[in-house]
C-alpha cells in the first residue's frame, strides 16, 4: 500500500504541517535523546488503550507456550462516527515482516483478536486501527436511500473512492474494476454496495489514519517451561561405594531410578573444578580437613572454571554421555549458573580488573556482614571492565547449550545486576530460543517478581514454607490471577539442598506425601531435591537446614530404603503425565471446602477435554468432607455439561457426582491426596 | 555532581562497554526514528514500577488543583541488599531545573512522597533512586565492629569513600574534611560514624548507579477547575420586550439576578454571526422564516467568523464591558467553542481548501446519514493544509482569551480529530495556564473519557438521564474511583437546550429541586441552563428536547414568575460555597440508606475541617429513614472522632447523633434534600 502512512501513537504528526505552523513542544525544552515529554506527544487518530496482555504498560514481555493461541484485547476508537477496523499484527522480534490478524470489535468500544506464535521465541505484537472509508460511505448512502434522499452524488463519490484503491492483489482490483465499470454503463448504484465490492475495497483502499500502538513484547517458550518434574541432585553423591567420589557414570546408572519415578528434568548442581583457597569444611566449616571436597557453589581453580567439569566428576565427554543417556530416558538436564568464583578460579588471575580488592591489595570476599564467605569472591559488574565480564558469562552458558544443555537454574540472582539479566537472557534467548532459565531467588516478593518480568522463565517460590490452608490457596491465587500469571512461572520445590522446612524434620511419611502431592497438582512445575524421596529429615537443630549437609560431604545413600515414597511420587507424576489439566497453573481454581486442613480445587487443560479435581489433607487425622462441584462444567464450548461423575486417577473407581458434589473420605496414613478425572 | 551519570529505565547502558561487546539489539532490525522493542531495552539499577497517580501508564496527565499537595507513590527495588535511597523530583514542563524532594521507604519496598505544584501549569514529575553507598558501608561496618571483627581495613575503605564525595555544598564539605583529618589523626573510626557525617555524604557522595524513572505528566488546574455553578444563558434572549433581541446590556441588567443565585461561571451560547444561508426556522425547520434569527452554532456571516460579535448582541467593547460586570458580581464567562461553520462563514471564501466539495461542486454540508445539516460545514481535519486550520482555531481561543475569557465550553468536541485537541488545549495551556475547557460530548463512555484523559478539563455526563438510586451510586462510583477521579472531572448539567429529560416533562417542583440538589451536592460541578428555575418543561411531544426551543428563536422569560425555585438554588450554591466538603467529587462516599428511593452520602473537605452529610429524596412520597454516621470519624488527623451532632445548613437546627446514627424524614413537597455539616 504506497500511500499508507504509519502512524504511532506517540508519533508524528498525522499531515505534512505548512511552514510556520508550531508544533506542540513549541518552547519546551526537550531534549530528545534523553527523554521526552511523552504524555504531550500528539497521537494518531485513534486512541487504542487498555491493552491485554501487558505487563507493566509493554516493560516487560508476557510468557506464554508456543502453538498456544493468545488472546489480544484493548480499547480501540476514534472522533465521530465512521466505521473501524482493526487488525493484530505481529512478528517474531527478528524478523521484519509482519503477520496479520484481524480484530473483531464486541461491545462499548473493545475489540479482541488472536494469533499463534508457532515457534519458541521471543514475540512483538502491536494493534492497528483505521477508518474503513468506502464502508462509512455505503452505510451512509444506505441510510439515505432508505430516507428516499436524492443519491445521485453520494453514488458518484462512492465510484470515485474506487478509483483510489491501489493495493489489496489481483483478485481485489478486478472485482472493484468490474463494480466500477457496471456503474459507469448504468449510472444505478446498485453494483456500488455488493458484499465482494465492500470486501474487496476493505482490503484496497488507502488507510491514511492507519494508527499503530506501540510495540508490545512476548516470550513464547517451549512446553517444558510450564510443566515439568524436577529431580535435583549432586552428582558426586551418585557413587555406591561410601567415601568415592561419584562420576557422571554413576549418574548414568541413577538415571533408570529417577526415569521410574516419572521425573522430567535431572538438575545437578554445580559439575565445575572447586577452589582449594579457603575451601569450606564438613557443616560449613572455616577450615576445610584432609579430602574434605569443599562446596560445588566455590567454582573454579587450577583445573578451570565455569566451562570445565570437575574432574573428579570425569570429562567433558562423559558429561556429554550423561546428558546422552537422560534424553534416552526422556529426561533433560538443568545445569545450575553461580557466578561467584573460588579465589583460585582462572578468572582472577586472567582478569584481575573484575574483581575488587581491599585498601592492603588483600582479594574482597563475598560478605553479607557480619557473615563473611572466604571461599568465594563475587566479580565486579560495576568494574569499567564489566562488558567484558558480562559477555564471558554470557559466552559461559552458550558454552554449556553447545553440549546440549538447556535449562539453567541460576543461583541468587537477586544478588546481581537486574540489567545484566535481562540482558543475558535475551543474549541467549534470541539465538537459543527453547533456553529455559529458573531464578534460584528467595528474597522480598517485588524483587522475585523483578527477575520474572525481566526474563526468567521459572521462578522458586515460597511454597517451601506454605503450610496452612489459607495461606496457600492466598499464595496460589496471587500468582494465578493476572497480570502474575503471565510473567511468574512458579516452580514449587518441596525441599533443597539449603532448605529443610521445619514442617518435614519430624519425618513422617504423609506430610512428605502430602507436600509432593501439593507441589505436583497445585504448580505445573515443581521439584524435590533427593533424598526427600527416602523421607531424609535430620536438620541442624533449631534451623531449616540440613545437618551434614551434602554441599561440603559426599553422600552415599540407599535409594531404595525401606519406607521411600518412590512408588507414591512415580504415581503422581504419571497422573501429571497423562491430565493435561496438570500441566498447567492458572487454570486453577479452589472449591470451598469445609474442613480447614483440606484444600481442594480444579483444574482444565487449554483444549477442554481433561478435568481434574484434587483434594489434599494439610493435617494428619481422618477428613470426611463434602467437595461441590455443582458450578463445575466440563467439556468443549458449545457442549458443557455438569461434572457427572468423577474417576479415581490411583484406583480407577468411578463415583457419581449427586445434589452438585461428592463426599470424601481421607485418611493420610494411606494417601493424603485424592485425584480425580472429572467425567461430564 | 560532576561524575554523577543519568540512567533511564529506557535508557542508555550503565557503563563503557569496551569495543566487541555487542547490546542487546544485535542482530535486531530497528528502525530507532521509528520504534523500538522497549521490552528489550536494558533498564537502569533500579526497577522503578506500579506508580501512583498514572494515567495510562504516563500516556496522559494526571489532573490535580495548584496548591494542592500531590502524594506519588512507586515501588523501587534493586539487586542485592544495599542502602537505597530515592527522591522525587519535579518541575514546571516548561522549566529546566527540577525541584527534588525526599522519599521515604514504607514496606514491601514501596515508596511515598509528595509536593505541592504550587501555581497552576503543566508538569512532570519522575522518581529517581540510588545507592547509598556510605550508608551501606556504615551499616556493614557497624555490624561487624559488633560481632567483634577486625575492621581496620573497613574503616581504611570508609575513609576513602570521603575522598570521593564531590558536591553537597561548602557545609557537607566542611563536615567530611574534619571527619576524614579526626579519622587519620586517631586511625580510630568513630569520626566516620558520626550522624552529622552520614548526612554529609547522602548529599556529597557520588551516585554512579542513578536510576531516574521516565517522566509522568500532571497538569494542575486552577480550583474553579473542579468547583463551580454554572448558568447556562442564550444572550439574545435577555431582552425584555418581546421580540427584540437582547443585547449584552441586556445580559448585563440580568447579571444580580443571576449573582443573587449564588453562581460563578456565565456560560453563553455563541455569540458570534449567525449565518444566512440555509438558516434554520423555529423549531429546527429547514427554512426560515422572514425575522428567524437562526441558530446561534451556525456560525459566521459577512460579518464575521469565530472572533466576531454578532452585531444585535453589541461591539466587541459591550462583550468585554459584559466580562468586565461579570467580574464585579464575582462571576466568570465561560463562552461556547464551536467548530462549525456556516455557509457564509468568511472561512469558506478565505480557506477554501479547509473545506470539502461534492463532485458537481457544491458544499458538502454536515450530515449524520439520513441527517442532514445544511446550516452548517464541518472544515476538513485531514486537508493537506489543516495545519493552519489548526493555527487558526488555536488562534481563535487565544482571542477570546485576550478578551477576558479563561473558560471554553466546547461544542461536540468528540467529532473532531482527538489529536487536534490534544494539540490545542497543550498549546492554549503552556500560555495560558488558568484556562478551563469543558467538553460537550454526550457519546459512548470510551470516548468521553477520551477526550478527558487528553486535557479536557471538566466533561459533561450521564447524569442528566440518571434518576434511579442504583445507577446514581453506581456512577458517582465510578467517577469518584481511581484513575477516572485523576482524569475525569465531570460538570453535572441538569438539562441544557437539547436536553429536557422525561423527569422534568411534568414540572414537578419537587423533581426540579431534587435534581438540582443532587447535582449541586454530588458533584462539586454543576449547571443549569436557564428556564430551569422558572421550572420549564414543554417538551416537542414523545422526545426529551424543548418545544419552540431557542436555540431557533428569541424568548423573553419573567425572570421572576411565580413557582420559580430561585430562592432554593441560592440556598444551594450558600451551602456549597460555605462547605469546602462540597467543593470536590473524589471525596464522595455513600452510606446505606434503607429506602430505595433516598440517596445519602458524606463529604469531607481536604483539609478535614468540613464534613457534610447529605440525603436526597427521589422520589415525590414522604420518607423515613436511618441515616447510619457510626463509621463516619472527622476532625484533623490525629484527632478524628466520631460524628456527635449534625447541623442543617439551610435551618441552623442542630441533631445529636445518638446509636451510631440519626433518624431523618424528608418531605419532598417542602424539600427533598437534607443538607448537615458534621459535628465532633
Amino acid at each position: 500500500m504506497p500511500s499508507q502512512r504509519l502512524l504511532y501513537l506517540s508519533g508524528v504528526s498525522p499531515f505534512r504541517r505548512p511552514k510556520g505552523t508550531s508544533s506542540h513542544t513549541d518552547g519546551i525544552t526537550v531534549n530528545k535523546t534523553t527523554q521526552t515529554v511523552e504524555s504531550a506527544a500528539v497521537g494518531g487518530v485513534f486512541h487504542i488503550e487498555d491493552v491485554y496482555p501487558l505487563i507493566d504498560g509493554g516493560r516487560f514481555p508476557v510468557k506464554r507456550i508456543a502453538g498456544e493461541r493468545v488472546e489480544v484485547w484493548a480499547d480501540i476508537y476514534r472522533d465521530g462516527h465512521d466505521v473501524v477496523s482493526a487488525a493484530l499484527v505481529w512478528r517474531r522480534e527478528r524478523d521484519r515482516e509482519w503477520r496479520r490478524e484481524p480484530m473483531t470489535h464486541h461491545s462499548n468500544d473493545r475489540w479482541g483478536g488472536s494469533f499463534v506464535p508457532d515457534q519458541p521465541g521471543r514475540y512483538v505484537y502491536a494493534l492497528e486501527a483505521w477508518t474503513d472509508e468506502f464502508a462509512t460511505w455505503r452505510r451512509g448512502f444506505e441510510l439515505k436511500q432508505k430516507a428516499g434522499a436524492d443519491v445521485t452524488l453520494d453514488a458518484i463519490e462512492g465510484a470515485g473512492m474506487l478509483t483510489k484503491a491501489l493495493a489489496g492483489g489481483q483478485a481485489a482490483t478486478t472485482v472493484i474494476l468490474k463494480r466500477c465499470e457496471d456503474f459507469l454503463q448504468t449510472g444505478e448504484p446498485a453494483p456500488l454496495l455488493s458484499d465482494e465490492l465492500k470486501h474487496a475495497m476493505a482490503v484496497s483502499q488507502p488507510r491514511p489514519d492507519l494508527t499503530r500502538s506501540r510495540l508490545f513484547p512476548l516470550m513464547a517458550d517451549r512446553p517444558r517451561a510450564r510443566n515439568g518434574a524436577w529431580y535435583e541432585m549432586v552428582p558426586r553423591s551418585q557413587a555406591k561405594t561410601p567415601g568415592q567420589h561419584g562420576t557422571f557414570r554413576d549418574c548414568i546408572a541413577r538415571l533408570p531410578d529417577i526415569a521410574g519415578m516419572g521425573f522430567d528434568v535431572v538438575y545437578l548442581t554445580p559439575i565445575h573444578p572447586i577452589g582449594r583457597t579457603n575451601r569450606k569444611g564438613r557443616n560449613n566449616a572455616v577450615t576445610a580437613a584432609e579430602g574434605d571436597p569443599g562446596s560445588p557453589y566455590a567454582i573454579g581453580s587450577s583445573e578451570g572454571g565455569h566451562d570445565a567439569v570437575h574432574p573428579e566428576l570425569g570429562t567433558l565427554q562423559d558429561f556429554r554421555d550423561f546428558i546422552a543417556a537422560c534424553k534416552q530416558h526422556e529426561m533433560e538436564v538443568a545445569l545450575d549458573f553461580a557466578v561467584q568464583c573460588a579465589p583460585d578460579h582462572p578468572w582472577l588471575k586472567q582478569h584481575p580488573q573484575w574483581f575488587r580488592r581491599r585498601p592492603d591489595g588483600s582479594m574482597r570476599y563475598a560478605e553479607n556482614p557480619p557473615k563473611k564467605y572466604e571461599d568465594i569472591v563475587n566479580p565486579d559488574f560495576s568494574s569499567e571492565d564489566a562488558g567484558a565480564l558480562w559477555n564471558a558469562l554470557r559466552d559461559v552458558v552458550l558454552f554449556w547449550i553447545d553440549q546440549g544443555v538447556n535449562i539453567f537454574r541460576v543461583d541468587n540472582p537477586h544478588t546481581k545486576p537486574f540489567r545484566f539479566w535481562e540482558w543475558l537472557i535475551h543474549e541467549i534467548q534470541i539465538r537459543h530460543p527453547d533456553t529455559i532459565f529458573l531464578a534460584e531467588a528467595f528474597t522480598r516478593p517485588k524483587l522475585m517478581k523483578g527477575l520474572a518480568k525481566l526474563g526468567f522463565t521459572q521462578s522458586y517460590t515460597y511454597f517451601t514454607w506454605r503450610t496452612h490452608k489459607w495461606e496457600l490457596e492466598q499464595y496460589l491465587i496471587e500468582l494465578t490471577a493476572y497480570p502474575e500469571r503471565d510473567f511468574y512461572r512458579p516452580n514449587f520445590f518441596v525441599n533443597t539442598p539449603d532448605i529443610l522446612p521445619f514442617h518435614l524434620q519430624t519425618g513422617e511419611t504423609w506430610m512428605f506425601k502430602s507436600r509432593v502431592a501439593l507441589a505436583a497438582t497445585l504448580s505445573s512445575t515443581y521439584g524435590i531435591y533427593n533424598g526427600f524421596e527416602l523421607l531424609e529429615h535430620e536438620p541442624i537443630p533449631g534451623r531449616e537446614e540440613y545437618l551434614d549437609s551434602e554441599k561440603y560431604e559426599i553422600k552415599v545413600r540407599d535409594w531404595d530404603k525401606p519406607g521411600n515414597i518412590k512408588p507414591y511420587i512415580r504415581d503422581l507424576n504419571r497422573v501429571r503425565r497423562e491430565n493435561a489439566a496438570l500441566q498447567q497453573i492458572s487454570n486453577l481454581r479452589f472449591v470451598p471446602i469445609d474442613d480447614g486442613n483440606v484444600t481442594g480445587f480444579v483444574k482444565e487443560s487449554v483444549d477442554q477435554t481433561n478435568s481434574v479435581a484434587v483434594a489434599i489433607a494439610l493435617s494428619s487425622d481422618v477428613h470426611e468432607f463434602w467437595f461441590p462441584l455443582g458450578d463445575f462444567q466440563v467439556g468443549p464450548t458449545g457442549d458443557r455439561r455438569h461434572v457427572a461423575a468423577v474417576e479415581n486417577l490411583i484406583t480407577g473407581e468411578r463415583y457419581p457426582v449427586e445434589w452438585g458434589g461428592i463426599r470424601l473420605r481421607i485418611d493420610p496414613a494411606r494417601d493424603p491426596a485424592l485425584l480425580f478425572r472429572c467425567l461430564a
